[in-house]
């Protein structure tokens, strides 16, 4: 089967022969307090800040998940006020995780599959947290980078946080105006799930620091003090998932070795050939009107017929597609298109639809 | 190399052929709200239900680590008064996150390498959730099962809570006294470190709702409330540690073919063995006194000429233990006795010693 599913998805083509290696090395069995561990995650974060151009001024933690992440950002960024930009499930999520943990979280919510007017001026005065999912998993709608960087400048003091789950490393942002992204390793990256990674920048970390000396509960262990010491030393506060980070590292690698040029311009090839076949189609429709918000690396399309029948007939000829998130589940596809799969599987993919 | 660690440790014999066989699946593919994911989670925890003996009315919850349960315990079973028995580096993290979360810890704490009188009256009346750590990995010390069941016998209103991160699967509970327990599969189940598992029971989960119906924050994706919506349907909220949790349900498998009788016997010959030869050495020294205190799982040897080079004659020689934890690393050393070793190894270790 190819896997073009926006959760777990297809792995990335070496990950089998990672893990062989990786069973050789013994690297399950090492300590997570040895030299060779920190060898190890040393060689991930060194590559994952060339890929992504991850300035030093910004830490990397790892953590279990994106959602994991969610709630850590909201405990360590968010004395009482956030402010979500929510046009889908996962912006929702961040929404009400900062609920759960009894901030107060406002909202700008449009409708599913539709972007936002920056131009609007919305943030109220006193956020200190302003959430973006970058890449709306559930509906495929992305936002344009550099609108958020003007916001950010009219917004200069409040920390920006963007949720890359499902774009990157396709995605490039400039760290100089974000202040915490985090992505998951079972999309863009196409690995085993069970490892989240944040990106975080000073000005986050020094509000963590703000909130703790003011006595607020900024959780325990992945407080980011916490993960910044562990950090700091390539190393995590708990037994983490050494697996994971060693296969992350391994597949950066590759991808550092393809160019991450060339992987954008391939994965923009294969977004174009997607979104043309579906516009041109007499039944199927992209469900993304506006192109400026159309995600490269999730396309979504309504099938009036219901979503059922493609699905099941997809998975017949040896490919699997999601079926739309929620309520959406009935009468949409989603087809994710990350660095795994190849411009010919998305070819066969489009004469096999 | 045959790793004797009590961290990360020897993967289960099995544990290669279970990877090759998830790869082939595509099981880190899967959508994990699919039917086939739920098929796995089924499976693993049907049989850590038959493996541990685990009634039904205690639910098995997945995390990422034993450091995340201990958050994810004083959160939902703490509105303020914790009370923890120390005797090491894991009691005392326990504790610890209790203090980090806000809450009032309290603590009754005896030197490394001690176990408690539970005769004693020392737990405060209004304690809310008792912490004992049953296997403590930075000492091998050991707490007897019977005299906790007694402790809570006393005390029926108060939330006991036991850490068996390292003794699990060996120590048998019987959870009709526990209200939660907790371990991480890189020990005593040989797997790849990423994954926690917590087993709650009814007491406990009640206490999460009169926390929530209060309006104190008990976390978000991961308080019991919401895990339990999710494990009732063999899920997790969050796209969790899938192939961790396919593993798990197959070394659980070969588990169950061998018996727990025997894993149980083979641990204790193991220990006996290593006992023994500890007790007699002229100049190694077990470091638990008292009998009744010393764990099966992790012995803790005293090295009195230093564990630097006992450590590294043993690695030039094929076997890897770790040194003693903390203040202890110089002068003692560490030897899990986890199922993944067999006898034979344990007597090449003994012959190398």
């Amino acid at each position: 089967m190819i896997y073009f599913t926006p959760g777990p998805s297809q792995l990335y083509p070496t990950v089998k022969k990672h893990m062989t290696s990786a069973l050789r090395n013994e690297v399950p069995s090492l300590s997570h307090r040895s030299a060779k561990y920190q060898e190890i995650v040393s060689s991930t974060v060194v590559g994952l800040r060339t890929l992504l151009t991850i300035p030093k001024t910004h830490s990397i933690f790892f953590v279990a998940s994106g959602t994991e992440a969610m709630e850590r950002i909201v405990e360590n960024c968010v004395t009482k006020n956030s402010f979500h930009f929510i046009n889908g499930a996962f912006s929702k999520r961040f929404f009400q995780t900062s609920i759960e943990l009894k901030k107060n979280a406002k909202k700008h919510e449009v409708a599913m599959g539709q972007g936002f007017d920056f131009e609007e001026q919305i943030i109220p005065k006193q956020t200190e947290l302003v959430c973006f999912t970058q890449n709306e998993t559930s509906t495929g709608v992305s936002l344009p980078m550099d609108k958020l960087y003007e916001l950010k400048k009219q917004n200069a003091k409040m920390l920006f946080v963007l949720d890359i789950v499902s774009s990157a490393p396709y995605v490039h942002v400039d760290f100089r105006s974000i202040d915490v992204a985090f992505f998951s390793v079972q999309k863009g990256f196409g690995l085993p799930a069970g490892l989240g990674v944040m990106i975080v920048g000073p000005d986050a970390i020094e509000k963590a620091e703000f909130l703790a000396k003011k006595g607020t509960n900024i959780g325990s262990y992945h407080n980011f003090l916490s993960l910044k010491t562990f950090a700091d030393k390539y190393q995590t506060p708990e037994t983490p998932n050494v697996l994971g980070q060693y296969l992350l590292g391994k597949v950066i690698g590759d991808m550092l070795k393809k160019g991450m040029t060339n992987i954008r311009k391939e994965t923009e090839e294969k977004a174009a050939l997607l979104y043309r076949f579906f516009d041109r189609h007499n039944r199927y429709i992209p469900f993304v009107k506006e192109k400026m918000f159309r995600s490269k690396t999730v396309i979504t399309v309504v099938i009036p017929d219901g979503s059922k029948s493609v699905v099941q007939k997809l998975k017949e000829r040896g490919f699997v597609v999601d079926r739309g998130y929620g309520e959406l589940k009935e009468t949409q596809i989603r087809i994710a298109n990350f660095p795994a799969t190849s411009k010919a599987a998305v070819n066969k993919l489009i004469a096999r639809m």
